[in-house]
């Protein structure tokens, strides 16, 4: 049997390959759970979007706050499995605009690219790593389309199930004046090929249900209702538990040795550096906070 | 025009990478053909499995004259092709209950740890690198379902034809208390995509025609008899030998090509180590044998 | 805005992952125009195909022509996207006959081994070193069947669209008594898996369009007339290029993510040594020139 | 002949392996040039520290500022070697102490994290990629002792001059309570060889003349005055430019060859992400800048 | 502060990069005490080889005592150090003949072979992951001579130090009829260079102090005394983990950051699988037991 | 022991990794044998450069001759080791000037260019290819200087003796207008490091025997004869390989270990292509011939 881990602050709670991760106090976590929850069932910790008003739309500060949570669930040790969760129809919308518009600073000075710097490394760097090193299973509960940043993360979900066939993947980065962010350049052609990866990122166009199935998407539930939907996943998510009988070393030991055995993580380890300095400039330079002000200000819209 | 070689047991016999390999006196070959036997024909060097009594289930040794006979047909220059047959509806249910069992050391001395650490070594470096050094085309006729490290074997053929849309692949590790072994953690992911790996994996789940057609087997007969089936692979390879109408060396290289332009034997190579040292601690600890017990007392079953 | 620049011969012209590469004087240009033409039309460069009656099929300067091309285009600022194009129903037959037996030496010293060396490398070294490090999107509208080094290309390309279901791949090389050339031993395994690459490299079988749907293949465009077909392409080219608004920058930088995120580009580095000095012998032995002398004298025939 | 570049800001000016890196306009360059200046001698591009009442310490700006400068002389075609200088008789003592503390956030909220992860990226992700990707050839005057961050950026440069014998590296991380970081984890091993990186990174050891002459050290000039030493590299360096008589383009060519050649670009750019969030955790917790604090307060000192 | 853990048998004691490897009971531990033994002396967990009579040569069953001895220190947080040591003059002249002779199987059957298997596994596979994957830094104090398998486990170590320049390495293996074993293909290239691994690993030469210093030796401590050097060793490293005052989980990062920066992780794990089936063919056709035979028949003698 | 392989013409005397490779009859070869000729001693096969009064300059067919050779040798296996020596004080000046003046093309063609692809994919990767797959010892007599390719072939062997201190080796590429050629981007960083590779690839500066010393070159004769001197290297070879009393295959296993084990074989695979392809552009654009020329007409000299 597993011993349960309490969680906690510091050294013992970060790692990177076993070792430490950062973490937050529960205190912090009160504050910031507007958009981004958690729950416990057992063996499976759920991280949830419920801000469907805004179709769960997130600030990188949320991105950094799902991170701490993969976090909190890889260092409990009665923790099998971490599943992604939304609400509503709308998966996520991915980056909010006031957030990135936010970032921009006033002059151009070094300080001003030193916050750059922070704000492209945040999700490129860390929030990646925390995916990429999470040794649970990850699962995603596709409810529906996913955008951006909240797209890229879906792509580096272990599993992901399908609600129904509506759901499709955005990745808006050349239509927004950036290029490929968070993994997305190396999942996308592993997961789905080269030249899907090309049209697909190259020319911002939807992946469909079509487009994923049996390659990214394990199963498609037919099911309408979003609520019944991310139940019924975690209801067979624990059959399937109870089903294999397994214990969580040999789940994360087989974890690693898929990884590892296609170069995958070694692959998104470089991309942590590649990615963050082939986008960089482009912000820099400025064209994604005027395409993105045009966006908030109805000038310019996704091509969904 | 290739020259025919004779098989002889030595040095000579012997190769990694065109070095030398093991191999085995034809007398003791004799005592040892009760489940595995061979036939030559022509170009086609046939390895059998014929226990459909039980289910073509195979001890530890019979993989390791699978291994042998490869070798014989790698040294051979008159075969082409090197390909797996069963018997019945059942390709075969994978190692043997009593063959596990019997390799559990009585008391925890070296000695002991010896033994287990010659037994895991046996299937995952010797066997798997006689299939990953194998310089012959390598193709397996799955008449039926294959489970556990005959599944492994199947997965590590060049092409795999299946009798009819009833086959599929059983990978039940983590059912069985240890990890992925024989090249399943590197062959899944590389061949099947990363996410059906992880879900057939770590879930035990099985990978049904559907999932592997187009991607592992190439061809599906759609026959009832599995004799005829057998026969009409190989009658198809001699005509498509006789229509390629390409030498052996030909084949070789083209072989060899493939398998490392994708890094593909690199990570077979790399897999030898990792799985037997990532699986080793399973066993030595003794849940396998505890799991492999209660199947055979009935308490546990496969998830079939 | 990117600014245009011109084309010009030399040093500043020819270029390795940001150097230069050879290109050659617009008057030479006029003189290989008879089966290769180019047009830019806005942002995008259109290479040509024009030979229906002979199938399309090219010399050796052909492709080395199209590799100047390709430079041409990846040099001009202007240029986002670059597209191959054939005419009436054949994409490209592959090599001349003539133009093979031509470069067979006389005699067997090192003058006639020195021209094979660079009869080899133009296309697995240059041509595939043109492809591999081409920064623009590269297209091609498979308007019919393509066979041995035109279907290399072909299988280079960034993004296939495909006129209706009847196009194909024929990769014949074992058939003719060498082994894969031109980038094929990796494109094969890493677009389309490699226990297909095994099948249809080994026994120089066909890849229908059901093979390489969703893979290779983005979109069948389902149409009868080439030309409109090749028209249609581009002007959906061009829309998307609009609907993006991307610069140039842009998707260069992603195309580099994309293609080093995978180790492809790497990989077909490697190939480029490697299928050069694997080939080279069974040329240099003769039996290719044997064969290609028996297809034009009708001995032999593809396994079309 | 090259032609001369001019520097200018924005989209053109930053590159990433032959695109964008950031740049600073020549205002800001300005307020910023108190400890880190530069100068342009005919084809070499000097970049000197010269604030040796502090040792010639830096803050974590000057590093990004040394960054931008690199990045300028990159995009100079005028430029054939960029040099790093320094002044008196120490190189660097690194990082200074107060710059450090100031980074420390005052809460512990994701804000604070966020601004940490910026502070650790800075140094590891871009200021590393901008040597890493320094396409001209990068000479550093080691006039004296180079501690931390500057000893890093020491072991970054593709040729090192000693001024005399007294020189020496010092990696005090692990005695200030973090771990390897801009590059040192990869540029120790692969210059200096396993066993001495560990001797000197683990144990905080310093890395004497000795053990640096004929592998980071190409010369020692044995000079007594700083000044002349630096005059004297420069002199040294515009002869062999001249003797060499080699155009900038196979200098940059040469460059790329060799370091594509060992994998040590491609190890250096894993390392960012690596370094980046193995030293992470340590900065979170708050050791680090424990022991600042106490080297500020004089209760801890370098072992030096 | 690091919290200290019990040593326990069982899953939780044995690890693969994070994860379990395999232990024995403490009464075990007492059986096999005669030539190796252990002693923890604060932070320092003591290896000690003392069969000075024979020269400190090991059984195969020593070899894997070491190897779990090394996961005893591995697994117990209160160690930071975990240092080998021998007595007398010689290091260890290697395996003993008696040992090797004996694993001889007396009939050429698949048993015998399965035997052999285990043999060459249990140190190339299972003995050369434990030192891979030790994770605390591995010192060796070299007071002579080590030979053969010993003269590899030196190789593995993170820091050598020398009693006086009267040590040397030999690896006699092409003499005894076999190859390069226990990581020596990949240690003595990467730590001393390619051309000084070709003579001595082809020709059985001997590698002196002087071909060893600065690269893999990092100290000559030019002491008479074996005893007397092994304290002060001891004592040295006590002072230097009392100077570096950083906590465990910091060498533990820094040690990991340096074997993967390099790749000589990867490149050991590679090897595990490549060494044993090189070296494998060799034994079965048995020209290294006959030459064992000779030696200890004194028919044979080592080229000391 | 090893049976006697006769060397014959043809499919089966050309191997790629144990494929064939490309040879000459034996005719042939007698035309060819004014300035490189071969003998047989025992089991060395001796490959020895006799044209004194030139400096052992060589033509492009000279080296293609020598790639021959090596050929042979590996393909005899009565041979265990293959050297290479040359005549009185210079080992080779290099490639001649007269045979690199007559490759340059006089129009720019297609045709012109194909001749120049294979003009420098002779000795890039034909030449190269030889060397990276030899199987047995290759041995260097450094009796004097060498210099250009000469020197890279150097670089390229196994083990390197010197007749006495006053051997050097240059790489005058930037000096003559083109970039690394024939491995020695790759073998001058891995072997010499990568700020020793900087400064003799950048500055054509010679490399000196007390550069060279324990890492390429293994011992110094101290001899002032050099027929003496070649007499004795062989001699200790054959009193090396009776004391090692090794058959050939542990000898080529060994070697492939340690080529294996380090990237190195890999490295020199992908320098081919990157190698071919960065140097191109400078012979295509004219530069290369352009200093040929003035150093054929006393204008320009090379900096020994």
């Amino acid at each position: 049997m597993e011993k349960n881990n309490t969680y906690k602050k510091g050294p013992d709670a970060m790692r990177y390959n076993g070792e430490r991760r950062t973490s937050l106090s529960e205190d912090n976590r009160q504050k910031m759970s507007k958009r981004v929850s958690y729950t416990i069932e057992g063996p499976i910790f759920i991280i949830k979007l419920n801000d469907p008003r805004h179709l769960n739309s997130l600030t990188f500060d949320d991105f950094v706050y799902i991170a701490m949570l993969l976090e909190k669930a890889n260092s409990d040790d009665s923790i099998f499995i971490t599943v992604l969760q939304s609400s509503a129809k709308f998966f996520s919308s991915g980056g909010k605009f006031e957030a990135v518009l936010e970032s921009k600073g006033k002059e151009d000075d070094i300080g001003s690219l030193n916050n750059l710097i922070g704000m492209i490394s945040s999700p490129n760097v860390f929030v990646a790593n925390a995916f990429r090193t999470h040794e649970k299973l990850l699962v995603c509960c596709l409810n529906g389309p996913a955008v951006g940043l909240s797209a890229c993360i879906v792509m580096l979900c272990d599993l992901v199930y399908a609600r129904d066939d509506s759901v499709y993947l955005l990745f808006p980065f050349s239509n927004l004046g950036f290029v490929a962010e968070v993994g997305s350049s190396v999942t996308l052609p592993m997961k789905l090929g080269i030249n899907k990866a090309n049209e697909h990122l190259l020319f911002s166009k939807p992946l469909t249900f079509a487009d994923l199935q049996g390659k990214l998407i394990n199963k498609n539930y037919q099911m309408e209702d979003t609520d019944e939907f991310n139940k019924q996943v975690v209801r067979d998510l624990q059959a399937q538990l109870v089903a294999a009988d397994a214990p969580l070393r040999n789940m994360k030991a087989m974890k690693r040795q898929i990884t590892e055995g296609t170069g995958y993580r070694s692959s998104l380890l470089r991309a942590q550096g590649l990615e963050t300095m082939t986008t960089l400039p482009f912000w820099h330079e400025g064209e994604p906070f005027r395409r993105f002000e045009q966006m908030r200000s109805k000038q310019r819209k996704h091509k969904l």
